[in-house]
């Protein structure tokens, strides 16, 4: 038995989701994965939430179209806003990054004092604050760090500005105030390093890459819809620019992407 | 005698192009105008040649359906691509704000020795390497420097980080290697001071808004289009989320936008 053979399909708005595919696959080798960035309209944080919606849904469209036995919100913005109507719409698994990252903080939280940071629209959509007051944590306190992410684009992600930056943005976090901290943005984990350098031993990272590869493995263990043997085929589509996402894409992905990168129109994926 | 009392047309792919509209109005306060901020579809810069374009000419479709009597292309990528389709297209004065800092730098410079910094995108198109080489320049060398947007938005113009960040971007510059640098970024004037600092005084800047506007006012002048007694109305049109233009927006332009920001669908300016 091999299992089902299907792929795992993982989307995001751009090419910072091959952080979760990179996780994926370490966790779960035998699966075939599809990904597709949608580079093109990049980035869904500055959109209104009807825009992000239609977009999320084009977007597990175009992988429910390969065949996929599961599908892995790994925008943060998309997860804010369309784990809902994608769960309502698809009848396969849909494992969001929010709702992944939120349950491993708990686990992992000895106080129950969660920190977390992302993009302004992530912080600003409150889908995390709200996720974890629902799960009964003592205090929340979340914060923007918009350079981070073309701090881990450039590959700055340890010399001094890297380390300056990360001061500034996670002092809200020092001294006691969080004990565990969930890094809310796909480009984050290129900057655990600095981040664990500043917070310090007292605070846990949530590295939500992880986190979602995890409650996916969960997911299809639970629904008998692992791959037991199979080969860890990778496909990749983006929406505008391939050569760019490779140039960039392999920092993200930790390996080289290969010849496996596609150049795709979703405009036959909208409703 | 008033003049032409049709207003200025300035189009960028978001908020950045404020810094446009600053420097024309500071140079022609008389004059109406009307700005469109595409934040639907920002940036433009990792886009497409052919989705630039398509974009560029519904950014200007809008504005002529506003009666302007001149349209000036403040966004980098669509300067860089869509001049040439925008003029064959359209009967009224089209600025672009390549051009315009080019012409400025060959003006000011000494020796020939010509800096440009900008977005990957923009110093990935070879626009402004190209234009500066037919005016017959000694020397050209460009450099992308992304962190330079992020900290214009942030509001960190002239902290350390700033300063180092500027000082890695700007090394190429150093040494008499130029006697001129071009901000070919509309966001990049925020940082004008540091960038100074860093470069020393031997080295000239170019404020793009500046040299798009002085092109403007010529054109104007020499097509007896100017308005001579007019109320200096502003009209401000972005096509998603109004509250976040309006946050950042006061920033870029120096001044606050008032209640005359409104949201826009291009859908019918679309060919």
């Amino acid at each position: 038995m091999s299992g089902d053979n299907r792929p795992i399909g993982i989307f995001d708005s751009g090419i910072g989701g091959l952080t979760v595919l990179h996780a994926v696959g370490e966790l779960l080798p035998a699966e075939n994965l599809v990904y597709l960035g949608d580079t093109a309209r990049v980035p869904y944080g500055t959109k209104s939430r009807e825009t992000v919606i239609r977009y999320a849904m084009e977007d597990a469209r175009f992988l429910l179209s390969k065949n996929v036995k599961a599908v892995v919100v790994a925008c943060n913005s998309a997860a804010a806003t369309s784990m809902e109507t994608l769960r309502a719409k698809f009848d396969v698994p849909v494992i969001g990054v929010i709702e992944a990252g939120v349950e491993q903080a708990m686990n992992v939280s000895a106080q129950g004092k969660i920190g977390v940071i992302g993009t302004y629209a992530t912080i600003g959509s409150g889908r995390y604050e709200t996720l974890i007051r629902e799960r009964g944590a003592v205090s929340v306190i979340s914060q923007a760090c918009p350079l981070f992410v073309p701090l881990a684009e450039e590959g700055w992600t340890d010399n001094g500005i890297a380390m300056d930056t990360a001061q500034i943005y996670l002092r809200p976090f020092m001294d006691g105030a969080v004990d565990s901290l969930i890094l809310g943005c796909t480009h984050y984990p290129l900057l655990e390093k600095t981040i664990g350098a500043v917070c310090g031993e007292s605070v846990t990272l949530v590295n939500s890459a992880k986190a979602v590869a995890m409650r996916l493995k969960e997911t299809l263990t639970a629904g008998n819809l692992l791959c037991v043997s199979g080969e860890g085929k990778r496909a990749y589509y983006v929406t505008d620019s391939p050569e760019r996402a490779h140039a960039v894409g392999s920092r993200f992905l930790g390996e080289e992407m290969g010849d496996n990168l596609q150049l795709v129109d979703l405009m036959e994926f909208a409703e």
